[in-house]
């Protein structure tokens, strides 16, 4: 492995607690974040610290998200402040003998930097055809493209993927050792996100139904 | 309905992005809260904002997390800075006929506070019970309960939830007139939180299984 394949380690994303489950295998991080569509993003206002869920996507080592121009996450992020941006996949609840050893499998990441903006239209669309590429492959040569205006009205920007904390846990309850001869059940109760049928709207029984909804449910 | 059903809102709590999705209902936030296994917690420290995913559970109108003592968000939150807590239920890809009105169906709340400490064990262990409940009724009366060791080593904190914007997005697109005759298959690709086949340890089979774990999956 080399330097495009190990995530270097910064103060913030020092895992401490459980570092045993810290990993810094790039191609994991890229997993996570692929495989979510929502992310939550941390940033400060002048007076507040806030939360906020986005969908987000990525192209080579960037996270991107779009919004609104003056949507307070955006406005936001477009003057420079400092960002948190974690991702979590739960894969399940861990049962175990004593009360406290219970815990979770999850696959998580948190990132910390600088969004920076992409300005030009051009730019915004290359992303944004990646970010359709991800909800549905193919549908960016069916859907009516963005015009000027609507592409004016909103802005997309990007985060380095370089200053990232990930964190897998996927593992079977670890007991004390006095604990394991307690009758009591132990094991995985898994979760996972799971894709329903698709539900068309009205007018959309007379076009022809793509690949990607016909294969979409589980 | 009343002040008891009805959630008050501040001006953090003020949607502003598409305020005909802001719910006001105390009911719907509960759900939200209770459905959800994680949030997303944002806060700062001296140098950083941070956002770290965490198990959270809900007692009436307070969300509690807990930790271990030394944890940086348990230190963080004990200290009493403000905090945002996100939680976000994704349940579909809503596709349009045109690029820029692809949206998501979710259910989510952003939740504004300060963490209080619960402090006496007592207190602490009645709300760990309420969250093992959560993960599996009944469990508490089987697992080993905490010992005293454990318990002064777990910290357990609350949020009220009397600051909470909460938003719910579940509908069809919402196409421009001009988009409505386009060829274009449009509709809803749902998704779900979905419960596979529990998984148990190494002893387990020789242990009565819970109903909990035989009803799991889905």
């Amino acid at each position: 492995m080399n330097e495009r394949t190990i995530l270097t380690i910064s103060e913030r994303t020092t895992i401490r607690r459980l570092p045993e489950l810290a990993s810094h295998d790039r191609a994991t991080l890229y997993c996570i974040v692929d495989e979510a569509y929502v992310c939550h993003i941390a940033f400060g206002t002048n007076h507040d610290t806030h939360c906020i869920p986005t969908a987000h996507w990525r192209d080579g080592d960037y996270l991107y998200i779009h919004g609104s121009n003056g949507s307070r996450l955006i406005k936001a992020l477009s003057a420079g402040v400092q960002a948190s941006v974690a991702i979590t996949l739960l894969d399940g609840l861990v049962l175990a003998r004593s009360a406290f050893s219970h815990s979770m499998n999850y696959r998580s990441t948190v990132i910390y930097g600088q969004f920076e903006t992409v300005v030009s239209s051009a730019e915004k669309l290359a992303a944004l055809d990646v970010f359709m590429d991800k909800i549905a492959a193919g549908r960016r040569h069916e859907a009516r493209p963005g015009n000027s205006r609507e592409i004016n009205a909103t802005s997309v920007l990007r985060v380095s993927l370089a200053e990232a904390a990930v964190k897998v846990s996927d593992s079977h309850p670890s007991d004390k050792e006095e604990d394991l001869e307690l009758a009591v059940w132990a094991g995985i109760l898994p979760l996972k996100t799971a894709r329903g049928t698709p539900i068309h709207s009205d007018g959309s029984e007379n076009v022809p139904t793509p690949d990607y909804v016909k294969n979409w449910a589980d």
